[in-house]
């Protein structure tokens, strides 16, 4: 309740702060029998990363997963699969001028509104380092999709206003934001020095693909599954809008347009994206979100402290410029745990 | 596990066809000594009843709802409520023709693969009709809200590209539409009987606003407020994307310019749509959701039936051409369940 | 939250008050594809009903159960499957001159206690007539697990003192107490006239056995089988003990008597009942469970108003005065609505 | 779904196995500002730890709990609180012979079923060393009681078959087997003793005693307050029955004895253990269950290995003999998780 898990078959319950001794998650439900190890967990976290790239914080953090429960023989059990990253470069000092201040577009007031106390340091609870632990425990979920052939692709739809328009999915690979037009990633990259050298920071879009997904997944009325990656995926504390398949623009197209119609070959069009009465229907789920910029940045914000008084603030931590491209394989692994759920709560009816 | 029950302390399972004997929900968790009356909940009802307007089906439902159980003396005892609404205007008939093809844009194909069998009289379980046990169950949610000075309100913001542009509240219930701009509300009604004309249908934007409502509602992590509120809205089977405060938008923004920075006085500016990090923060909750035009067209379209064979289809039963205004009423009472439900939950914590 | 629901895959939500309109259960999840009819669920019903017998209520309810949904052409759907039975033989104003009386051992008190409104009539949430939608659940949970070739029986093992020693089941079917010892019957019925006379009431012991139940089912740590077991049954409202195998028993002895021993044939005895660490072990599930006699009785007893008042009550509606046998028919569902789910949820991980 | 976690409000979910690098659990959903540090849960841990008594194994953890997150300057924050246990004097060759082989009276028979794999070593999760996470998770549970006056009191009612008949409370902590009745506490031990000279095991019932539970807590039907009790103790894997207030006793009782009698100054009686209809009355909850011999025995014994071929068995790691009296800080702590729980619950609904 107090929603720190989700999922009902496949469940995953995050824990940690940002500066406390650790951050962890408990994967419940995996199925017995797959191979799982801590080789396999660490690629995905090493992509989610800090310190990579001039538009990441340089914050170094090792986030060395630890398996600590769950598997045997290098198989699940099917018991908890519980997971710790130490959390080692850690410089709380750094928040001390800020610990009566709320920041501009953060959690500070309302975790104070909320509970009355709150851990300042690094956002706590807020920090977007939470999500390492979603990345280890997508990990998980990705094993039990791909053994049906579903995969789940994100990548930079825009940034700083930059839209990639001439889509070459492989390009994906060839730049480190993870766009697949390089000549807009190319002015991407000019967009966050830029804002680095403003103080500043900056938003976009991400999309996403889920391919090979069986017709059937997703549950009528408050479960469908277009809902639950809705909620997965504004669950991330950057993401202000989401849209399925045509989306925003399907609300200006006529109905003539705008359905799906179907031919023995399958749908002609696809801009249900992929799922009907929230069900899916066995072409590609297509997603977009819509990340706002990073809140902590430079320039002087007016503020109120503790007491209620005006103040300004500055941050100069070790701050990102933009979510993307770190937010990636969080969306992939928001998607991929839904997926992993669904997939078996599915199972749990039909044989 | 199912799908057709939300919430976590106040909770609303609905249950029914559109062509069975009835439709219904439980309401669980709502609080004693709240005063309650069929009437009260037949006033929100009568708001998504079809058969008002050219936009409406002429399917004439009186949507009479009943309580059966959790109210003594006119008050809530704390015991769940079990509200029932029967079919009464029921022609399965018109649908025997197209018992075994796939409609375009519908649950036919999705619910068919799903489980091997559906109920294909008026969209069975998918049919919009499910919305009503919803508004039923808003009603009492909007009981809980209301004791804390917090209302909703949605009112159409976009209907077949025509955008309310200067929105004046006062104008939403001068025109049918319950759209804030009388001119604006006049070109959609032109729009709607176009579409009318051409056997076509039409989509929209809906905003909804939240006033009043306490800083501290929502949780971190999985079940943030604006999560909640984007699974609630986007189960509603027309719902396609969903977005907070200035959404899409504050992806082109700075940060400089999309954080709410804050004074003695509250928040300089709202693009955080009310919600830091998941929580309330005092200020309006702000949404917008994007509505798909409506499946059923007259208009022929291919597609294919049961065994596979291509088809062409024209639906010409009682269908409404958009979706815009009855879901309105579906829209404020899916907002009005989250924020009870948050409500409920945010006091078990705090005293 | 408000434990009106049981179940995690086969959930069961029941509403209704003794006196209101009707009372009702909404079954969600159970598998599509299932023949079920309102005559299949009747004749568990019926042997629930009371006026059958000299240890049961004279009050003469139908009990006629009706299905609203999740049924289509005989068949389960996958979704929602609402039970209605209407509230006929209702005589509330027996209940005028009581309600301002706590009764002794009724959840009046409590009630009371809790929400600061209370339905008086019948009992109202707290009536044995609840028990009937958990019968009509139990219907269709029974259709589920006997595909599986699981069955579940229960007896009366123990009544006013008086215990079935000669055991042979089938004598069962011979007399109404549903008693496996005819002898011990007869004695049985004397202790029931007998307590009539003096306007008392009677307590006894259920058994239950599960046959056919494969290995596997139940999940470890806190959702054992044998607890979810425990908590189905502890939730009728008149039980006050229950044991697994040996139960008590099993606390007299030492281990080399307790284990039983396994050989390529099977278990050598059953002290376990079944069940081993929360699982099922293939063998024959053996539950015992006591029940406290009935509270309404006529015999005067002290008592308070609701002013605090000392106040004496004899109860002289139309009341059993041993819950036994029509609590058998409730045992059973309760067992079945358990297993119904736990095997579900056992396919939701392993195909 | 798979039954790790426990509680709605206040949930506990707990992870790992006996020889796997770390247990741990996870409470979520504590109220925030309470005082918690790791010396208050290592009191009570050091209570169920092993090494201490000869009924108890001779291998010695320290048991050693870290809090890993939730606790900001010496008091809870709201978020999840982590706490981990190190598994350290782990000698898993220990189990090699009798890898392939089913203990009887353990799960290594029903695991294998359930999952097609198994963690052998030491029982893997089926191990009472998981209780130690439900004792971590009990402490702070205890925090969120306390504050309200509830407390909790388990102890040795029989042992052996060796009955503590005359009950001074006090005479608790003058016994290492918690048993109020020295006398009996001495055969006790004589029972012990001789147990262990002939390879052999013993069981024991535990009895409970809540004080200062106000009314009103418990929730009608399936989460009736002793529902979830009987649940919460028969999760723990040596209990094999229960009993509230007069409990199987009540069974052979008139209705004009078993009612508890009102008067204004409070119930002439205590028949109903604290509990009516579900929900606490106020008195003290009263408790017994009943735990089986340690399965793990010297004594031979048949059985079969992972080839179905039959096999003696004797086991001579370090075990307990009787799971007195270091279950009885399980059953405080699973008793006190449930309390937490439902006082959280009420909360919601009752301001």
């Amino acid at each position: 309740m107090s929603g720190n898990t989700t999922g009902k078959v496949f469940t995953v319950t995050t824990w940690g702060e940002s500066h406390g001794g650790a951050i962890g998650v408990v994967v419940d439900g995996c199925p017995p029998n797959i191979s799982l190890s801590e080789h396999d967990i660490q690629e995905d976290l090493d992509k989610r990363r800090p310190g990579h790239s001039p538009s990441a914080s340089p914050r170094t953090e090792e986030d060395r997963v630890e398996i600590l429960s769950g598997i045997f023989d290098g198989k699940t059990t099917g018991t908890p699969i519980s997971l710790i990253i130490k959390n080692k470069d850690v410089r709380s000092s750094d928040y001390d001028e800020i610990k009566d201040l709320f920041r501009p577009g953060h959690g500070d007031f309302t975790y104070q509104k909320k509970y009355g106390i709150r851990d300042h340091r690094g956002g706590g609870r807020a920090s977007g380092r939470e999500t390492a632990a979603r990345v280890a425990a997508g990990s998980i979920a990705k094993k039990v999709i791909n053994r049906e052939g579903i995969t789940v692709t994100a990548f930079t739809h825009e940034l700083g206003g930059i839209v990639a328009e001439n889509i070459t999915m492989a390009d994906m690979n060839r730049n480190r934001l993870q766009c697949p037009d390089m000549k807009a990633a190319e002015k991407m990259e000019e967009k966050l020095q830029e804002a680095r050298e403003n103080g500043d920071s900056l938003g976009g879009i991400v999309g996403i693909i889920v391919r090979g997904c069986p017709p059937g997944l997703g549950e009528p009325v408050f479960d469908k599954i277009d809902a639950d990656l809705a909620k997965a995926l504004m669950s991330i504390g950057t993401v202000k809008g989401i849209e399925i398949g045509s989306g925003f623009g399907s609300s200006q197209m006529p109905g003539s347009e705008c359905n799906d119609q179907i031919t023995p070959e399958g749908f002609m069009t696809n801009n249900a994206g992929g799922i009907l009465a929230g069900i899916t229907n066995g072409d590609d789920i297509i997603i977009r979100i819509a990340c706002k910029p990073i809140s902590s940045i430079e320039k002087s914000q007016q503020t109120i402290d503790s007491g209620g008084n005006p103040r300004t603030i500055s941050i100069t931590g070790r701050h990102d410029v933009c979510v993307i491209p770190r937010i990636i394989p969080v969306c992939e692994a928001m998607v991929t745990i839904v997926l992993a759920d669904h997939l078996l709560r599915y199972r749990a009816i039909r044989t």
